[in-house]
Protein backbone atom coordinates (compact mmCIF):
# COMPACT_ATOMS: atom_id res chain seq x y z
CA UNK A 1 0.00 0.00 0.00
CA UNK A 2 1.44 3.45 -1.07
CA UNK A 3 0.38 6.82 0.01
CA UNK A 4 -0.32 9.53 -2.35
CA UNK A 5 0.21 13.03 -1.31
CA UNK A 6 -0.43 16.00 -3.48
CA UNK A 7 1.12 19.39 -2.99
CA UNK A 8 2.23 22.23 -4.36
CA UNK A 9 5.90 21.43 -5.99
CA UNK A 10 8.81 24.22 -4.52
CA UNK A 11 7.69 25.13 -1.08
CA UNK A 12 8.35 22.69 1.99
CA UNK A 13 4.77 24.53 2.84
CA UNK A 14 1.61 22.83 4.73
CA UNK A 15 3.00 19.51 2.41
CA UNK A 16 5.87 19.12 4.96
CA UNK A 17 3.82 18.31 8.19
CA UNK A 18 2.28 15.22 6.01
CA UNK A 19 5.81 14.28 4.98
CA UNK A 20 7.08 14.43 8.53
CA UNK A 21 4.59 11.74 9.69
CA UNK A 22 5.50 9.78 6.35
CA UNK A 23 8.71 9.88 6.75
CA UNK A 24 9.15 9.39 10.60
CA UNK A 25 7.24 6.41 10.03
CA UNK A 26 8.89 5.18 7.29
CA UNK A 27 5.75 5.01 5.22
CA UNK A 28 5.67 3.78 1.19
CA UNK A 29 4.15 7.46 -0.22
CA UNK A 30 4.88 8.88 -3.50
CA UNK A 31 4.75 12.83 -3.63
CA UNK A 32 2.63 13.49 -6.76
CA UNK A 33 4.01 16.24 -8.13
CA UNK A 34 7.62 15.13 -8.17
CA UNK A 35 7.08 11.95 -10.18
CA UNK A 36 7.02 11.28 -13.07
CA UNK A 37 4.96 8.29 -13.62
CA UNK A 38 2.02 8.42 -15.80
CA UNK A 39 -1.00 10.35 -14.43
CA UNK A 40 1.69 11.99 -11.88
CA UNK A 41 3.10 15.30 -11.71
CA UNK A 42 1.73 19.28 -10.90
CA UNK A 43 -1.18 18.23 -13.43
CA UNK A 44 -2.68 15.09 -11.08
CA UNK A 45 -2.51 17.91 -8.23
CA UNK A 46 -4.29 20.37 -10.19
CA UNK A 47 -6.60 17.59 -11.83
CA UNK A 48 -7.89 16.67 -8.12
CA UNK A 49 -8.41 20.30 -7.35
CA UNK A 50 -10.86 20.09 -9.99
CA UNK A 51 -14.86 19.51 -9.74
CA UNK A 52 -14.85 18.61 -13.33
CA UNK A 53 -12.82 15.58 -12.78
CA UNK A 54 -12.97 15.11 -9.35
CA UNK A 55 -16.24 15.01 -7.35
CA UNK A 56 -15.25 15.90 -3.73
CA UNK A 57 -12.50 18.25 -4.69
CA UNK A 58 -10.55 19.58 -1.55
CA UNK A 59 -9.96 23.47 -1.56
CA UNK A 60 -6.45 23.30 -1.23
CA UNK A 61 -3.17 21.07 -1.22
CA UNK A 62 -2.10 19.12 0.71
CA UNK A 63 -4.31 15.94 0.13
CA UNK A 64 -3.98 12.63 0.43
CA UNK A 65 -5.05 9.34 -1.32
CA UNK A 66 -4.78 5.86 -0.28
CA UNK A 67 -6.96 2.76 -0.20
CA UNK A 68 -9.96 4.85 -1.69
CA UNK A 69 -9.59 7.39 0.88
CA UNK A 70 -9.57 10.73 -0.12
CA UNK A 71 -8.43 13.59 2.92
CA UNK A 72 -7.50 17.03 2.46
CA UNK A 73 -6.24 19.70 5.35
CA UNK A 74 -3.49 19.09 7.32
CA UNK A 75 -4.92 18.17 10.62
CA UNK A 76 -7.24 15.84 8.96
CA UNK A 77 -4.56 14.05 7.30
CA UNK A 78 -2.38 13.77 10.18
CA UNK A 79 -5.85 12.68 12.38
CA UNK A 80 -5.61 9.88 9.37
CA UNK A 81 -2.58 8.95 9.88
CA UNK A 82 -1.71 8.87 12.74
CA UNK A 83 -3.12 5.76 13.81
CA UNK A 84 -1.83 3.74 10.76
CA UNK A 85 1.41 4.75 10.96
CA UNK A 86 1.44 4.34 14.70
CA UNK A 87 1.80 8.04 15.67
CA UNK A 88 -1.11 8.79 17.56
CA UNK A 89 -2.36 7.75 20.82
CA UNK A 90 -4.68 4.85 21.81
CA UNK A 91 -7.79 6.61 23.65
CA UNK A 92 -10.08 8.69 22.25
CA UNK A 93 -9.83 11.31 24.92
CA UNK A 94 -6.21 11.29 24.04
CA UNK A 95 -7.03 11.62 20.51
CA UNK A 96 -9.33 14.13 21.01
CA UNK A 97 -6.70 16.30 22.38
CA UNK A 98 -3.78 15.83 20.08
CA UNK A 99 -6.14 16.66 17.22
CA UNK A 100 -7.12 20.25 19.57
CA UNK A 101 -3.12 20.29 19.53
CA UNK A 102 -2.63 19.76 15.95
CA UNK A 103 -5.56 22.78 15.44
CA UNK A 104 -3.77 24.70 17.39
CA UNK A 105 -1.05 24.82 15.34
CA UNK A 106 -2.96 24.88 12.11
CA UNK A 107 -3.78 28.63 13.63
CA UNK A 108 -0.15 28.94 14.88
CA UNK A 109 1.00 28.48 11.08
CA UNK A 110 -1.67 30.67 9.19
CA UNK A 111 -0.62 33.34 11.86
CA UNK A 112 3.45 32.85 10.53
CA UNK A 113 2.07 33.04 6.95
CA UNK A 114 -0.34 36.11 7.65
CA UNK A 115 3.46 37.97 9.27
CA UNK A 116 3.84 38.50 5.26
CA UNK A 117 0.85 38.32 3.51
CA UNK A 118 -1.49 40.67 6.24
CA UNK A 119 -3.73 41.78 2.89
CA UNK A 120 -3.87 39.09 0.52
CA UNK A 121 -2.25 35.94 -0.68
CA UNK A 122 -2.84 36.52 -4.33
CA UNK A 123 -0.68 39.69 -4.08
CA UNK A 124 3.44 40.08 -3.84
CA UNK A 125 4.99 40.39 -0.19
CA UNK A 126 6.27 43.82 -1.61
CA UNK A 127 2.69 45.33 -2.39
CA UNK A 128 2.19 44.80 1.52
CA UNK A 129 5.29 45.25 3.13
CA UNK A 130 4.00 48.43 5.38
CA UNK A 131 1.12 46.19 6.86
CA UNK A 132 3.56 43.42 6.97
CA UNK A 133 5.47 45.21 9.42
CA UNK A 134 2.40 46.28 11.88
CA UNK A 135 1.27 42.43 11.72
CA UNK A 136 4.77 41.26 12.17
CA UNK A 137 5.41 43.53 15.20
CA UNK A 138 2.63 41.94 16.86
CA UNK A 139 3.63 38.32 16.12
CA UNK A 140 6.92 38.81 17.09
CA UNK A 141 5.75 40.55 20.64
CA UNK A 142 2.25 39.37 21.43
CA UNK A 143 1.05 35.74 19.47
CA UNK A 144 4.66 33.88 19.41
CA UNK A 145 5.04 34.34 22.62
CA UNK A 146 1.45 33.31 23.91
CA UNK A 147 1.70 30.34 21.30
CA UNK A 148 4.74 28.81 22.71
CA UNK A 149 4.30 29.64 26.31
CA UNK A 150 0.99 27.28 26.07
CA UNK A 151 3.14 24.74 24.54
CA UNK A 152 5.52 24.73 27.08
CA UNK A 153 2.98 24.66 29.27
CA UNK A 154 1.34 21.42 28.08
CA UNK A 155 4.30 19.85 28.14
CA UNK A 156 4.91 20.75 31.46
CA UNK A 157 1.28 19.49 32.21
CA UNK A 158 2.31 16.30 31.10
CA UNK A 159 3.42 13.94 33.35
CA UNK A 160 5.75 12.35 30.46
CA UNK A 161 7.81 15.47 29.45
CA UNK A 162 9.42 14.29 26.48
CA UNK A 163 6.01 14.67 24.26
CA UNK A 164 2.80 16.54 24.18
CA UNK A 165 0.35 13.38 24.65
CA UNK A 166 0.74 11.08 27.19
CA UNK A 167 4.39 8.99 26.88
CA UNK A 168 4.79 8.56 23.30
CA UNK A 169 5.35 10.65 19.99
CA UNK A 170 2.68 11.89 18.38
CA UNK A 171 1.93 13.49 14.82
CA UNK A 172 1.22 16.69 16.61
CA UNK A 173 5.53 16.44 17.82
CA UNK A 174 6.45 16.05 14.52
CA UNK A 175 4.72 19.43 13.53
CA UNK A 176 5.83 21.01 16.77
CA UNK A 177 9.35 20.49 15.30
CA UNK A 178 7.91 22.02 12.11
CA UNK A 179 6.78 25.23 12.92
CA UNK A 180 9.59 25.37 15.51
CA UNK A 181 12.12 24.76 12.60
CA UNK A 182 10.36 27.30 10.42
CA UNK A 183 10.25 30.07 13.39
CA UNK A 184 14.85 29.73 13.00
CA UNK A 185 14.14 30.48 9.96
CA UNK A 186 11.87 33.26 9.68
CA UNK A 187 12.00 34.77 13.15
CA UNK A 188 15.51 33.74 13.85
CA UNK A 189 16.30 36.62 16.71
CA UNK A 190 12.38 36.32 17.95
CA UNK A 191 12.80 32.74 18.71
CA UNK A 192 16.70 33.33 20.04
CA UNK A 193 15.02 36.11 22.33
CA UNK A 194 12.78 33.67 23.44
CA UNK A 195 14.30 29.97 23.46
CA UNK A 196 15.15 30.31 27.28
CA UNK A 197 11.44 30.85 28.06
CA UNK A 198 10.47 27.38 26.32
CA UNK A 199 12.94 25.16 27.01
CA UNK A 200 10.67 22.44 27.04
CA UNK A 201 9.47 23.30 23.43
CA UNK A 202 13.03 23.65 22.26
CA UNK A 203 13.77 20.05 23.89
CA UNK A 204 11.12 19.16 21.96
CA UNK A 205 12.17 19.90 18.42
CA UNK A 206 15.78 18.42 18.71
CA UNK A 207 14.13 15.22 20.90
CA UNK A 208 12.03 14.76 17.42
CA UNK A 209 14.78 15.59 14.74
CA UNK A 210 16.78 12.87 16.30
CA UNK A 211 14.43 10.16 15.69
CA UNK A 212 16.49 8.02 13.29
CA UNK A 213 14.55 7.91 10.69
CA UNK A 214 13.56 11.55 11.04
CA UNK A 215 16.81 12.59 11.36
CA UNK A 216 17.89 10.27 7.90
CA UNK A 217 15.49 12.39 6.10
CA UNK A 218 16.05 15.72 7.19
CA UNK A 219 19.96 15.27 6.13
CA UNK A 220 18.76 14.25 2.90
CA UNK A 221 18.18 15.69 -0.22
CA UNK A 222 14.45 15.26 -0.01
CA UNK A 223 14.32 17.23 2.86
CA UNK A 224 13.55 20.66 0.71
CA UNK A 225 14.66 24.33 2.62
CA UNK A 226 13.00 26.71 3.57
CA UNK A 227 12.58 29.64 0.86
CA UNK A 228 10.92 32.70 -0.08
CA UNK A 229 7.44 30.91 -1.34
CA UNK A 230 6.38 29.12 1.08
CA UNK A 231 4.75 29.95 4.49
CA UNK A 232 7.54 30.26 6.57
CA UNK A 233 10.11 33.12 5.06
CA UNK A 234 12.99 35.20 5.96
CA UNK A 235 12.18 38.84 5.75
CA UNK A 236 15.11 40.94 8.21
CA UNK A 237 12.41 43.83 8.41
CA UNK A 238 9.70 41.33 10.14
CA UNK A 239 11.86 39.76 13.15
CA UNK A 240 13.40 40.68 16.26
CA UNK A 241 15.42 43.58 16.03
CA UNK A 242 18.11 42.33 18.79
CA UNK A 243 20.15 45.56 19.66
CA UNK A 244 17.02 47.22 20.44
CA UNK A 245 14.20 44.60 21.37
CA UNK A 246 11.90 46.09 19.42
CA UNK A 247 11.44 44.13 16.43
CA UNK A 248 9.09 45.55 13.67
CA UNK A 249 8.05 49.26 14.33
CA UNK A 250 5.06 49.11 15.84
CA UNK B 1 -25.83 13.62 30.13
CA UNK B 2 -25.60 16.94 29.37
CA UNK B 3 -23.04 18.56 27.60
CA UNK B 4 -20.93 21.79 28.93
CA UNK B 5 -20.29 24.46 26.46
CA UNK B 6 -17.49 26.61 27.34
CA UNK B 7 -17.71 30.30 25.23
CA UNK B 8 -17.39 34.00 26.16
CA UNK B 9 -20.66 35.31 26.72
CA UNK B 10 -21.55 38.56 24.87
CA UNK B 11 -20.84 37.47 21.89
CA UNK B 12 -22.07 34.29 18.93
CA UNK B 13 -18.53 33.54 17.92
CA UNK B 14 -17.58 30.55 17.58
CA UNK B 15 -19.67 29.08 19.38
CA UNK B 16 -22.75 29.63 17.99
CA UNK B 17 -21.31 27.02 15.08
CA UNK B 18 -21.46 24.45 18.07
CA UNK B 19 -24.54 25.86 19.90
CA UNK B 20 -26.10 25.26 16.09
CA UNK B 21 -25.50 21.35 16.32
CA UNK B 22 -26.59 20.63 19.49
CA UNK B 23 -29.72 22.65 19.17
CA UNK B 24 -30.72 21.03 15.93
CA UNK B 25 -30.24 17.67 17.96
CA UNK B 26 -31.98 19.06 20.45
CA UNK B 27 -29.26 17.83 22.60
CA UNK B 28 -29.16 18.58 26.48
CA UNK B 29 -26.30 21.38 27.12
CA UNK B 30 -25.56 23.97 29.49
CA UNK B 31 -23.72 27.50 28.24
CA UNK B 32 -21.76 27.30 31.30
CA UNK B 33 -20.86 31.40 30.60
CA UNK B 34 -24.79 32.22 31.29
CA UNK B 35 -25.04 29.36 33.80
CA UNK B 36 -25.82 30.74 37.62
CA UNK B 37 -25.05 27.44 38.61
CA UNK B 38 -22.28 26.71 41.58
CA UNK B 39 -19.27 26.56 39.59
CA UNK B 40 -20.48 27.97 36.22
CA UNK B 41 -20.02 31.20 34.49
CA UNK B 42 -17.33 33.63 33.23
CA UNK B 43 -15.28 32.47 35.84
CA UNK B 44 -15.40 28.17 35.24
CA UNK B 45 -14.21 29.54 31.07
CA UNK B 46 -11.22 31.36 32.22
CA UNK B 47 -10.51 28.39 34.40
CA UNK B 48 -10.83 26.11 31.95
CA UNK B 49 -8.33 28.07 29.64
CA UNK B 50 -5.42 28.07 32.74
CA UNK B 51 -2.76 25.48 32.92
CA UNK B 52 -2.59 25.63 36.74
CA UNK B 53 -6.61 24.98 37.18
CA UNK B 54 -6.89 22.63 33.91
CA UNK B 55 -3.64 20.03 32.81
CA UNK B 56 -4.71 20.10 29.52
CA UNK B 57 -6.08 23.68 28.73
CA UNK B 58 -7.73 24.54 25.08
CA UNK B 59 -5.58 27.52 23.48
CA UNK B 60 -8.93 28.87 23.07
CA UNK B 61 -13.00 28.76 23.25
CA UNK B 62 -14.87 26.99 22.38
CA UNK B 63 -14.38 23.96 24.35
CA UNK B 64 -16.87 21.38 25.16
CA UNK B 65 -16.91 18.70 28.14
CA UNK B 66 -18.96 15.51 28.51
CA UNK B 67 -19.15 12.39 30.11
CA UNK B 68 -15.04 12.75 30.99
CA UNK B 69 -14.26 13.95 27.37
CA UNK B 70 -13.15 17.83 26.68
CA UNK B 71 -12.33 18.68 23.28
CA UNK B 72 -11.74 21.92 21.76
CA UNK B 73 -11.52 23.85 18.52
CA UNK B 74 -15.28 24.19 16.68
CA UNK B 75 -14.20 21.57 14.06
CA UNK B 76 -12.86 19.16 16.36
CA UNK B 77 -16.21 19.17 18.50
CA UNK B 78 -18.23 19.03 15.24
CA UNK B 79 -16.68 16.05 14.74
CA UNK B 80 -17.21 14.75 18.23
CA UNK B 81 -20.41 15.91 17.76
CA UNK B 82 -21.66 14.55 15.04
CA UNK B 83 -22.26 11.11 15.01
CA UNK B 84 -23.76 11.27 18.69
CA UNK B 85 -26.41 13.35 17.41
CA UNK B 86 -27.13 11.81 14.07
CA UNK B 87 -25.51 14.98 12.52
CA UNK B 88 -22.59 12.92 10.61
CA UNK B 89 -22.29 10.42 7.61
CA UNK B 90 -22.03 6.56 8.13
CA UNK B 91 -18.86 6.08 6.37
CA UNK B 92 -15.10 6.68 7.53
CA UNK B 93 -14.29 8.20 3.90
CA UNK B 94 -17.29 10.47 4.00
CA UNK B 95 -16.64 11.19 7.54
CA UNK B 96 -12.99 12.55 6.31
CA UNK B 97 -14.68 14.37 3.44
CA UNK B 98 -17.25 15.86 6.22
CA UNK B 99 -14.43 17.27 8.40
CA UNK B 100 -12.52 18.38 5.43
CA UNK B 101 -15.77 20.68 4.47
CA UNK B 102 -15.41 21.75 8.28
CA UNK B 103 -12.41 22.73 8.14
CA UNK B 104 -11.99 24.75 4.92
CA UNK B 105 -14.99 26.58 6.89
CA UNK B 106 -12.75 26.97 9.72
CA UNK B 107 -10.73 28.87 7.14
CA UNK B 108 -13.36 30.76 5.27
CA UNK B 109 -14.45 31.77 9.21
CA UNK B 110 -10.95 33.17 9.81
CA UNK B 111 -10.58 35.17 6.84
CA UNK B 112 -14.07 36.84 7.21
CA UNK B 113 -12.57 37.61 11.03
CA UNK B 114 -9.52 39.03 9.57
CA UNK B 115 -11.07 41.39 7.27
CA UNK B 116 -11.89 43.72 10.28
CA UNK B 117 -8.46 42.84 11.95
CA UNK B 118 -5.87 42.18 9.51
CA UNK B 119 -3.63 43.18 12.14
CA UNK B 120 -3.89 42.44 15.27
CA UNK B 121 -6.64 40.56 17.21
CA UNK B 122 -5.78 42.36 20.27
CA UNK B 123 -6.07 45.78 18.85
CA UNK B 124 -9.55 48.25 18.09
CA UNK B 125 -11.20 47.77 15.07
CA UNK B 126 -10.49 51.30 14.69
CA UNK B 127 -6.83 50.97 14.93
CA UNK B 128 -6.42 49.47 12.02
CA UNK B 129 -9.17 50.82 9.47
CA UNK B 130 -6.56 51.29 6.87
CA UNK B 131 -5.47 47.99 6.62
CA UNK B 132 -8.62 46.53 7.05
CA UNK B 133 -10.11 48.24 3.93
CA UNK B 134 -7.81 46.54 1.46
CA UNK B 135 -7.77 43.42 2.99
CA UNK B 136 -11.92 43.42 2.84
CA UNK B 137 -11.44 44.61 -0.81
CA UNK B 138 -9.39 41.47 -1.89
CA UNK B 139 -12.12 39.27 0.04
CA UNK B 140 -15.18 40.67 -1.31
CA UNK B 141 -13.67 40.46 -4.79
CA UNK B 142 -11.13 37.39 -4.69
CA UNK B 143 -11.80 35.39 -1.36
CA UNK B 144 -15.41 35.36 -1.26
CA UNK B 145 -16.43 34.46 -4.62
CA UNK B 146 -13.86 31.69 -4.47
CA UNK B 147 -15.34 30.06 -1.55
CA UNK B 148 -18.91 29.95 -1.97
CA UNK B 149 -18.42 29.10 -5.83
CA UNK B 150 -16.58 25.58 -3.68
CA UNK B 151 -19.16 25.19 -1.97
CA UNK B 152 -21.56 25.61 -4.71
CA UNK B 153 -19.14 23.34 -6.61
CA UNK B 154 -19.36 20.52 -3.86
CA UNK B 155 -23.52 20.68 -3.66
CA UNK B 156 -23.89 20.49 -7.28
CA UNK B 157 -21.37 17.40 -7.69
CA UNK B 158 -23.67 15.72 -4.66
CA UNK B 159 -25.77 13.42 -6.35
CA UNK B 160 -28.07 14.54 -3.57
CA UNK B 161 -28.30 18.28 -3.97
CA UNK B 162 -30.02 18.70 -0.81
CA UNK B 163 -26.74 18.49 1.55
CA UNK B 164 -23.58 18.63 1.39
CA UNK B 165 -22.21 15.12 2.15
CA UNK B 166 -24.06 12.11 0.77
CA UNK B 167 -28.29 12.46 1.53
CA UNK B 168 -28.32 13.81 5.18
CA UNK B 169 -28.08 16.90 6.95
CA UNK B 170 -24.43 17.42 8.58
CA UNK B 171 -22.54 19.47 11.14
CA UNK B 172 -20.56 21.24 8.04
CA UNK B 173 -24.58 22.04 6.77
CA UNK B 174 -25.27 23.73 9.90
CA UNK B 175 -21.79 25.64 9.98
CA UNK B 176 -22.51 26.63 6.51
CA UNK B 177 -25.55 28.30 7.38
CA UNK B 178 -23.78 29.97 10.44
CA UNK B 179 -21.73 31.56 7.88
CA UNK B 180 -24.36 32.26 5.43
CA UNK B 181 -25.84 33.97 7.95
CA UNK B 182 -23.15 35.85 8.81
CA UNK B 183 -22.10 37.30 5.80
CA UNK B 184 -25.86 38.52 5.51
CA UNK B 185 -25.34 40.84 8.19
CA UNK B 186 -21.77 41.96 7.56
CA UNK B 187 -21.31 41.70 3.92
CA UNK B 188 -24.72 42.43 2.79
CA UNK B 189 -24.07 43.66 -0.09
CA UNK B 190 -21.30 41.55 -1.46
CA UNK B 191 -23.62 38.61 -0.71
CA UNK B 192 -26.26 39.73 -2.83
CA UNK B 193 -24.35 40.60 -5.76
CA UNK B 194 -22.90 36.91 -5.54
CA UNK B 195 -25.86 35.37 -4.18
CA UNK B 196 -27.55 34.37 -8.07
CA UNK B 197 -24.30 32.81 -9.04
CA UNK B 198 -24.51 30.42 -6.16
CA UNK B 199 -27.93 29.09 -5.94
CA UNK B 200 -27.40 26.06 -4.59
CA UNK B 201 -25.89 27.46 -1.65
CA UNK B 202 -28.51 30.05 -0.68
CA UNK B 203 -31.14 27.26 -1.07
CA UNK B 204 -28.71 25.19 2.02
CA UNK B 205 -28.82 28.02 4.00
CA UNK B 206 -32.46 28.28 3.99
CA UNK B 207 -33.64 24.85 4.18
CA UNK B 208 -30.97 24.03 7.22
CA UNK B 209 -32.65 26.92 8.83
CA UNK B 210 -36.02 25.42 8.63
CA UNK B 211 -35.16 22.08 10.04
CA UNK B 212 -37.94 22.34 12.70
CA UNK B 213 -35.97 22.64 16.04
CA UNK B 214 -33.45 25.07 14.33
CA UNK B 215 -36.51 27.23 13.38
CA UNK B 216 -37.23 27.15 16.88
CA UNK B 217 -33.78 28.09 17.96
CA UNK B 218 -33.22 30.78 15.60
CA UNK B 219 -36.30 32.93 16.78
CA UNK B 220 -35.91 31.79 20.48
CA UNK B 221 -34.43 34.77 22.61
CA UNK B 222 -31.23 32.62 22.94
CA UNK B 223 -29.99 33.11 19.98
CA UNK B 224 -27.48 36.11 20.11
CA UNK B 225 -28.09 38.36 17.67
CA UNK B 226 -24.71 39.42 15.51
CA UNK B 227 -22.88 42.27 16.76
CA UNK B 228 -19.86 44.36 16.64
CA UNK B 229 -17.26 42.50 19.11
CA UNK B 230 -17.79 39.34 17.34
CA UNK B 231 -16.34 37.31 14.07
CA UNK B 232 -18.77 38.67 12.19
CA UNK B 233 -19.23 42.49 11.94
CA UNK B 234 -21.15 45.05 9.78
CA UNK B 235 -18.97 48.15 8.99
CA UNK B 236 -20.14 49.64 5.90
CA UNK B 237 -17.07 50.79 4.61
CA UNK B 238 -15.82 47.42 4.26
CA UNK B 239 -18.47 45.72 1.92
CA UNK B 240 -19.06 45.67 -1.93
CA UNK B 241 -20.26 49.71 -2.93
CA UNK B 242 -23.76 48.18 -4.94
CA UNK B 243 -23.52 51.46 -7.07
CA UNK B 244 -19.71 51.05 -8.38
CA UNK B 245 -19.15 47.25 -7.40
CA UNK B 246 -15.80 48.72 -6.39
CA UNK B 247 -16.58 47.67 -2.32
CA UNK B 248 -13.34 48.76 -0.18
CA UNK B 249 -10.83 50.91 -1.85
CA UNK B 250 -8.48 48.22 -3.48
Amino acid sequence: MSYELYYWPGIPGRGEFVRLALEDAGANYVDIAYSTAPGHGLAAVSAGLDASENPRPPFAPPFLRVDGFEVSHVANILQFLGPRLDLAPEREADRLWCHGLQLTLTDFTAEIHDTHHPIASSRYYEDQRTEARRRAADFVHQRLPRFLAYFEAVLTANQNHDWLVGAHCSTADLSLLQVVAGLAHAFPNALADLAADVPRVMALAERVAARPRLAAYLASERRMPFNQDGVFRHYPELDLDPEHKSGADQ
